[in-house]
């Protein structure tokens, strides 16, 4: 579609007020409509596998002309596996418990009437992200299932690809009496269209980004409504005095070397004076066998060099630095207070975890370290909405207000008070 | 103290590192200590009473010569009871249960690990409001027991009562054996001190603020940090068909007249069509009674006008307005859809009431309803945290994520994931 630079505020107005008035239509929507929604729009994408993968070509060879890297193009492909996941996904949505019209804590007051809180659907969500497609259908069908009308904002090199599932998303809306425009998807790729989503609170009730820090970084300082997201994710895992020590190998390696790129990996390692010694030399054999680059403090090169394996120095940057790749900071701490104080210094409050068999040690770390996930004696690569047991996530929080950590369907909805009276005033 | 506009940055900053250094010490507090640095406080207040009128004299002498109205000089006095008040709700707030360690949803998962919620303080709670010194105690004694840090910035007229107040409380908290910069008061009345406050998420990790519109609008633009607020209460009652009429005489009644200036009054009443005929009539005399101001639609004049009660044309700019007085807007409406209609359009999704004897009918409007309070044949008048059982509340909030409704004790901490684990890895 072709819009002048001028319209786009309105144009954006426009997918606004629709959104708004099908978030009605959604907000009350039966159980098994909204089911029949996501299950049609599953069906829907298996059928048009072939014209889902044509219209993605138009984008792939779009983006291999402006000279986007390989990894780029790689995430912005429609396989039929990615195919299959998003139609698999959808189901998944499906089989969930719905979120919306839980009556929570109903009691009676003492002047009569019957208080509690109903979950709601939020209202309208504003979804912007980069060339992942599949982020549409994964989007749409949280959103959807919990009620709520959705915008989304795809990245421009995905227009087409984005356009086509959008298609069969309506369809599926479609088919199920629900309004169709309770999914949109914004038809132009100019950079404005995002600065007028995230800027009125009347079309958009929150803002969830999903893509790169510097992407969420102006939205964050941009938004005018409400934004569910996390900046870094610079996750620590604090190897306790007398921890066990196969068990704090088994966790420092699954935390570090599961998979590189997550933002639940650990990128800095924090272990006890005491142990150090013991665990170091063992710890820096697997990581040098793995080829992860260490960097650690004056104690733990000490170690390290002491059986011949290769760290270089931390600077003050490694300690605020997330790698997302195969380099590892590690700092020797005099015990948990220490640990404690770097992880409120350093971290991103993200997901810590500390490795102990001390029950006060752990209760303490666990209630001390302000993070979104708190673990004891588990890696961090299981802060995750599937793990949790959500069903699924839109995104992970490091916000501390409504949805803290992975964000599943109840993040999506709203609790208001509900008030059963039987013609009580107030005197 | 004097200080040069060109330092209140540094001034804030100083005040918000110490504020977020003395929120890790009270999110560790127990649960004694805290009650221990309340009641103390109280102890203090009532012991102090001479010394804080004597401080409160010279704010009032400076409102006077300000020119500011007798009602502003009124909330500004710190009166006998008034002081009591304050002293009996930190006794209040200190025998609420302690809010932070709950431990919520934990529950196995197949890979071996725990998973639940805890509830931990937010940190650091920024106060921003008018002239009444009440609360200056109010808020620190609800921010003390969630276990954040509190910076206050009250109204300049009241910064010597304010002062005198924080005083008190400094003491109880030293007594206790917690961080008195667990609460401070901004001790310059320079308007950037506020700017200041709101624009930093490192020291500031929500703002309350409690005030007029114009203050709150103010805030909600500028604020870098999450608000809980709300702007406006346009709160509805909707008569349904075939309502008990005397239970609705008695709600449309007590929802405007018991008073007029809180946010939860009634400013508009629906009235269903087949209705109206039977209840405008003895609800406009009763109003009449009162002295209360009738505006309404067509319909309702031509009712009202056949009794010879005064009603003047409501005009679109009524439904929007919150008298806050003794004024009352009033619509006959084909029946609820309608009345829901005219919710979502002229709300300020605060609190809204129907009054019904339909099943489906209510469950509807409780439903589709989008506001904080949704009530079925109860007093709007109801909306407010000590008659929903939450013991105090440090204020309303409109928005839908986080705390919506009456904010008590829970609006002031945050759920953050804890994994209990045993070893285990992501495989």
């Amino acid at each position: 579609m072709e819009i002048r630079s001028i319209d786009i505020e309105a144009y954006v107005a426009d997918v606004g007020r629709r959104a708004r008035a099908a978030s009605r239509g959604t907000a009350r929507a039966a159980t098994a409509a909204k089911n029949r929604a996501l299950l049609a729009t599953a069906a829907a994408i298996r059928r048009e596998a072939a014209s889902l993968k044509a219209a993605n070509v138009k984008d792939l060879a779009a983006a291999r002309a402006a000279g986007h890297d390989p990894a780029f193009v790689d995430r912005l492909t429609l396989t039929d596996a990615v195919i299959e996941s998003m139609a698999a996904g959808l189901e998944q949505i499906a089989a969930l418990p719905d979120p919306v019209g839980e009556l929570l804590n109903l009691r009676f007051r003492p002047t009569g009437i019957q208080v509690g809180q109903m979950r709601v659907p939020l209202g309208v969500i504003g979804i912007v992200y980069e060339s992942r497609p599949n982020v549409t259908i994964d989007a749409a069908g949280l959103c959807i299932k919990a009620g709520n009308a959705t915008i989304l904002r795809g990245g421009s090199e995905a227009i087409h690809s984005n356009q086509a599932l959008a298609a069969l998303i309506r369809e599926g809306l479609r088919g199920a009496g629900l309004p169709e425009d309770a999914v949109q998807v914004i038809e132009t790729t100019d950079r404005a269209a995002v600065g007028a989503l995230i800027t009125h609170p009347e079309w958009v009730d929150v803002i969830v980004p999903r893509g790169g820090k510097s992407l969420i970084e102006r939205i964050a300082r941009e938004a005018k409504v409400p934004v569910i997201k996390h900046l870094d994710g610079i996750c620590h895992v604090y190897i306790d005095d007398g921890a066990d020590v196969d068990m704090a190998l088994r966790i420092a390696d699954n935390a570090k070397t599961q998979r590189y790129s997550p933002c639940n990996t650990m990128e800095t390692l924090l272990v006890a004076h005491g142990i150090a010694a013991e665990v170091l030399p063992r710890l820096g054999r697997i990581y040098a066998d793995k080829g992860v680059e260490l960097r650690g403090d004056a104690r733990t090169r000490e170690i390290l060099s002491a059986c011949g394996i290769a760290c270089v120095e931390a600077t003050e940057e490694d300690w605020r630095t997330e790698y997302l790749a195969p380099i590892l900071s590690i700092r020797v701490v005099a015990g948990l207070d220490e640990a404690i104080a770097h992880i409120a210094t350093y971290g991103s409050q993200h997901t810590d975890a500390i490795v102990t068999r001390d029950h006060a040690r752990a209760m303490r770390f666990v209630r001390e370290v302000d993070s979104a996930s708190v673990m004891i004696n588990a890696s961090t690569r299981f802060a995750d909405g599937f793990e949790y047991g959500l069903g699924a996530e839109i995104g992970i929080s490091t916000d501390k207000l409504h949805a803290r950590g992975p964000v599943g369907l109840e993040g999506l909805t709203s609790l208001k008070y509900v008030v059963f009276g039987h013609g009580e005033v107030r005197s």
